[in-house]
This record gives structure tokens, sequence and C-alpha cells, in this order.
């Protein structure tokens, strides 16, 4: 079932030790079918280096039920299931404790747009979640935990398209994109952005956020209609 | 004598360059029997590429001497052999000078629980050692380490198992675990948290601890009684 | 055409990540020929490990328009373009965004001569330029990042030959010599003297300019009529 | 002449690279001669990938001459010079720009003993000189700078065997040792330590050195005359 989807599901998940934003079997990468019906997702605790596609587990969006595979699926699936049933613009989901992204997460810090980089990836301030309630932990934790992510876009009138990664307070980063390979490139580019945003902000404490003309250059050459970075 | 034991030892041993946890020879891992009378540890200041499980050193915990192997133990046999007498339930301890928990240990500060990478793995605030008295440090020394681990985790009301490490005042960290493979993951756990506490303290300098209920939530799904982590 | 040239754009290229100065496709490098007619320069948004000799773009320098290569060039390269016309000493030109340069940039500051690893390249202060206009943002931005660079050499009084790098406001470095090589080796040693730059200032925060005599000694050793670092 | 040195000064110039403690041909390591009359150093400017044993270049300890060799030596040679005339104890010196000594040596500030680490190698405070004076950079600069650590190590009344090490103001580190490979080890600890200092002072600000009991008590069981650390 779904097999090519599960070789590109590990795939993506192979990329995160190769970009070094993961220790032993944290992070977890899923991609959705193009029906929006199944998700793929890597199992619990399964160590990258013996992973094979077929460990990959389908689960059903709509019941959040496992319809194919051995393992059990990783523990933040809660989490996946209800953003992609939230954001029918998202086709991958990535989730690590990347050092620097988890840095901004665990100070419970939104990370500014501070250049181009950020620019070229991400419309605007990278959110960071407020806590979730003592009832949101108690009750079904990792599905609440992407209720509060959906929340901090709504009540902020944010597009996951264009700020494609939030930082979950005291925990860590969730990226995602139109599949799990884009999804794994956004959170690379964050970690590379918290990373120098840490720094930035060390030699100008009171950095103000790049120019809004700058920004919208950026962003708009690489994802805007008229985009003109790259082969076209 | 125990070369089942000795493999694991110098397997665990040989993680902790892997891990970038060591520069040279720093850094010595052991494990104790299933009878708890003798204790494998590595040998003091050979080189990690030229170790082999014969030069695992074989020590009897209750006497502290030496009943097995060519090379003299680590010189920090005897702060080992003090927590093997004291704690029945760790099977493995590794002691390092790895960067940035030997950051916090020179400082002499506790690495409180910042997110849920750190409550994945210790339930609580990680305790600093207070110094050493000139009376301990001219006695024997190692074991004197020892004690002054013990005391602070009981003065402290902290269970070794709920919290598997410690910073030694201005010296460096000590982890445990089940066994060596365990104690040796703890250690790089303390490590990312310290690298990525050091930092989130930087950004919000007077950050609390996070919230009970996403600690409690973080470490009992993976080591309470309803543990819900991995494969099961 | 101008074969030669694209083996050594290419090879030039290929340091950037050996040298850990890219992430994914960031960055890239140029030559000019020796008539000083034509640029070559890196296409736009191509993998590293897939990029050939013959990908490499060739451009007319007074006109702007590709003249050889089947691949768009960099979207920087109107940028390299305006520096190739203005200053005659330059051969080679690079953009990253090394991390640690581009944090100079985001924080919006010179980096000062703090040391002797700064004096042996860098004659000064590398200026950070002023943040670009709504105006040149919105025109030609390309060319006129090119433009704000040299304004910032004429306004400071700077010779690109004894600056060859530039912290390009909110954005990250261009760094030039006298060659592609010689300019990636001029920005790996900017990337070295930013992160030392940042921590030096952290340790003694209003840590003033090195001694003019000891820039003068590095600088003139290597670069003056008299050098006498190296095999000559 | 010197085979066997200079097989041995080619071996610990490698380790730089391999340690992560050079970037291009920065560094130079080199050795004398069991009869200190001659010295055998790294030639100036040379690829470490290239560098073969009969590049290595031999220095008459008296006169400051190449006697062997047909490349220039070191540019540093002359600060080699007197510290191997005015240090019998010494066998081996080697310089680089390490990044976190360095940062000490742009920073102009000394590195307290901070934990045992430090302890282990270092009996004590690793000094910064004071900055030259411009009459000695102007002088014979490369041997002045010899002059200046000799007289920073007078002034304070160290040992250059118990303090192998000393930070060159606004330049960077030399370590020393009993020979070529020593000399290395003792730079490797202190671009450690230079690390850990850096971040343990930004935990604690005001941190004062280590207990003298402790810093005593590790230096000394490595270096007494009744260490008891490693096989003996």
């Amino acid at each position: 079932m779904l097999e090519a989807l599960k070789a590109e599901v590990l795939a993506a998940n192979l990329e995160l030790p190769k970009h070094g934003l993961v220790t032993f079997t944290w992070g977890n990468v899923s991609a959705i079918d193009s029906e929006r019906q199944r998700m793929v997702i890597k199992p619990s605790g399964v160590e990258y280096s013996e992973m094979r596609a077929e460990d990959m587990v389908v689960v059903d969006i709509a019941s959040g039920q496992v319809i194919d595979g051995r393992l059990k699926p990783s523990s933040d699936t809660a989490t996946h299931l209800a953003l992609y049933r939230r954001y029918p613009q998202i086709g991958g989901i990535v989730h690590t404790h990347s050092r620097h992204a988890t840095i901004w997460s665990q100070a419970g810090k939104d990370l500014p747009a501070w250049g181009t980089t950020h620019a070229d990836y991400f419309y605007g301030t990278i959110p960071c979640t407020r806590p979730m309630t003592p009832q949101e932990i108690g009750a079904e934790y990792e599905y609440e935990t992407g209720k509060v992510i959906i929340d901090t876009f709504e009540q902020r009138d944010l597009d996951p398209q264009q700020i494609p990664a939030v930082l979950v307070h005291s925990h860590g980063p969730f990226a995602w994109g139109k599949n799990a390979h884009d999804a794994v490139h956004n959170a690379v580019v964050l970690e590379e952005c918290a990373y120098m945003g840490l720094f930035s902000r060390q030699l100008t404490p009171e950095l103000p956020s790049m120019q809004s003309a700058l920004l919208d250059k950026h962003y708009l050459r690489k994802h805007g209609k008229t985009a003109y970075y790259g082969q076209g």
C-alpha cells in the first residue's frame, strides 16, 4: 500500500541525520497521499540506520487508525493528523529537536525575520506557540499540540504556506511543505535561521525585524507569481 | 572472565568518540555484572582506537581490587564503585568531559528542565554538586567524588533512576543507566540539554523551569508504568 | 567557450561546501576572463553535487546578456557584474550565507580588525553596508546591491584590494580576489574572523580595534611590496 | 639530516588539521634535537595535504640560519628559536590560530583554571601577553614575539613546564611540551579549555578560579612525582 509514498517518506526521514537535525531516533517525517485520505509516517523509536520503506506506517486521516504496517507509528502521529486535517495546502510535515530551533522553543520566543536567508523561505516571523494548559497536556496531548499550533496561526492570521514552520513552546519545531522533502528543506532553513538569529540578537540586542520591502523582495522572488529564482 | 560484559563495556566506550563526547582518552564507561559482584571498566589512559575487549579491567565491587586484567583501571574507578555500592538500580556508569555538560559543571550551576528533550529522559533539574572540601580532595579523592554525588542526591531527595546524571562541581558530568549502553545514551542527552540550555538561558535570562504538567507528561510517556513511546 | 575558466569557476564553487560555507545551493562564485569582457558564473539553484563545468554560464560584462550556457545564471549575477565593471583589480567574486559573516550582516555591524588572522588578509574593518532603500529594492535589486557595496567603499575611502569583502546589510557577505579561488579563500577567512569576532566581543564588550602597528605589520608582511610570508 | 625528527615534526603538523586546529596553512609545529643545536620546523605556507618529511626545514638554534631544506621555514621561526634558547625544558612548540584560544587572545584576557580538564594539563591561569609596542613590532617582530612571551612568564613567575601555553595578545596561542606531539596535545587541551571557559563565564559572569586544592590534586595526579594517572 502506497509503496512510492513510503519510499519518499523514508528518504525524507533519512535526510534528517544527514543534515544534523536529529540525535538518536528523535524527529519524524510524514507525507499525505494525493487524495488526502492516508498519511505515511515514520515508526516510533526505530534507528535511522535500520529503517526500511516497509517500516513506514500508513494511518487513515479521518479515523487516525493504522491501516498498514507492522510497527507503531511515531508518538507524534496525532499532531501530524491535526495539521493535515486543517491545512489542505500541506503535503509533508517534519518534527525535530534540532538544536537551535529548539533553543527558541525552550526560550518561548518568536523568531523574527532578520535577513534574506529567512525571507527566501518564510514570509515573516516564525511564531512560538503559547504554553499548553494542564488540561490540554492531560487530554489528547499530541492532538492538542496540533491544535495549539493551529490556534497560533489563526490568532495571528498567518498563512501556513507562507510561514511553513512553528516553534512549539518548551518543546521544539514543526515544519511543513508541499511534500516530505520540501518539509525537511524548510526544517533545515529554520535551523540555520535559528542559529543565526541567536547570535545576531547577541550582537545587536534590540534588533528590529528586517525592512518589509526586503522581506517582500526575497520572499516573492522565490515564491510569488513572478518568481525568478532557480531554473524555473 | 566476564567476556560478554567486557565486549559490552568496550562497545559503550567506543560510542563516546562516535558521539563527540570525548577528546583523547578522556571519559570512561563501566558496567556491573548481574550478581553485582564485579565491575568491568575501561583501563586508564588508553587510546580508543587501540582498545580491545581484553583490555577492560575487572574490579571486585566489595574490595575495590582488580581481579582480572593486565592494565590499570580508570583513575575514576573509585567513583564508579561508590555509586554501584549505593545504588542497586544502576547497571552502567559513564564519565566524560563533554563540552557543554562540563561548562555547567565549571559554572557550578544546576541544569533546569527547560524542554521536552530533557523531560523525555530526566525527571527534573540535573543537580550540580557542591565544591568538594580540601579534606575530601586530600583523602580518597575519587571515592569522595562518588560520596559527594550521593550526598547531593540524598540532600535533594532525588531518585537516581529518575535523574540519571549529575554535574560534579568544577569537573564534569557522570551519567548512568540500566547498563553501559543506556548510561552512554543518557550522557548524550545530557550534552544536548546542556547545549540547548546554555543558549535558551541567553535568549531568556530568567527562564523558569518548564511546566510540571509537561514534564510529567513527557517523562511518564517514556518511563512510567503507562509508557507508550517506542515499539514497547 | 572559456572552458578553462569554467573549470576554474566550477572548482571554486565546489570549495564552498567543502569549507562548510553553504547550505543547499546557496552561494555562488564567478570569475572574469583576462580581457575582462566575459564573466563565468554558477547557474541558479543547481545542486553542488550535480554541477558540471559545462553548466557554468557565460555572461557578457558590458551588456549583462548570457552568451553561452543552457541554464539561467545565478540570481545574483547583476551584483557580480556591477563589481567587475567598477573594480578592474577584481578577478573573482563569491557570495555566501556563511553563518557567522551573515550574523554580522543581520546585526548590521561592521567587523573590526581584532587580531592577526584578520590582519593577514584584510587591511582594516570589514564594512557593513547601509540598509537599501525601498526604491533600490524595488528597482534592479541585484544590480543596486552591487551599487550599495560600491557606495560603501567610496564613502569610506576603502580599497577593495585591501579589504576584499563586504557585509551586505540584512543579507550576507560578498568576498573577492584576484581569481575565483582567491575569492573563496577570502570568504573562508572572513567566516573565521566573523566567528572569532563574535565571541571576542562577548569576552570584552567594548573591544577596541587592534593596534595599527600590528595591523600594518601583518597585512604588509603578506601583501606589501616587501612581503616575506610563504615560498615567495 | 635529522630524518627521524623531520618525520616526527611532519606527523605533529598533520595532527593539527586532524584535531580541527587549523584553517589552510595556518599553524606550525617544530621540535629540537636532543643536543639542542638544531630545530626542525614546518616550511612557510605549504598545504598540509602536500607536505612531506623532506619539506621540513632544519634551522641552527644559535645562529638562526637554515642549514638543511629547500623551502623557507615558517614565518614564525624566530619566535620558536627565542623559546628554545630560553627554556631548556621545552622540546616541541606549536602555534595555531585555533578558534577559541584565539578568541581569548583577541579579547586580551587570561584564561583562568575553571575545571579539572584545565588542571589535568595546566597548573593555573594561562596568561595573555601584554600588547607589543610599536618598537617591538617594527624591529625583529617574530623574535620580539618570543621575548614578550618570555617576559610574561618571568614577570608572573610562571614555570613554562607547568603552564605549557600562552595567549599572544591580538594574535593567538603558542603551546609547547617535551616534544612535538606533546606540544600539539597541549594545544588541543588549550582549545578545549578556551571553548569551555568562554561559556562557563557566560553562565557565571564573575566566575572565580577553581579551588587550589582541586587544582593541585588534578595537576599532581598526572604530573607530580607521585603521578598515578595512565599506565605509568
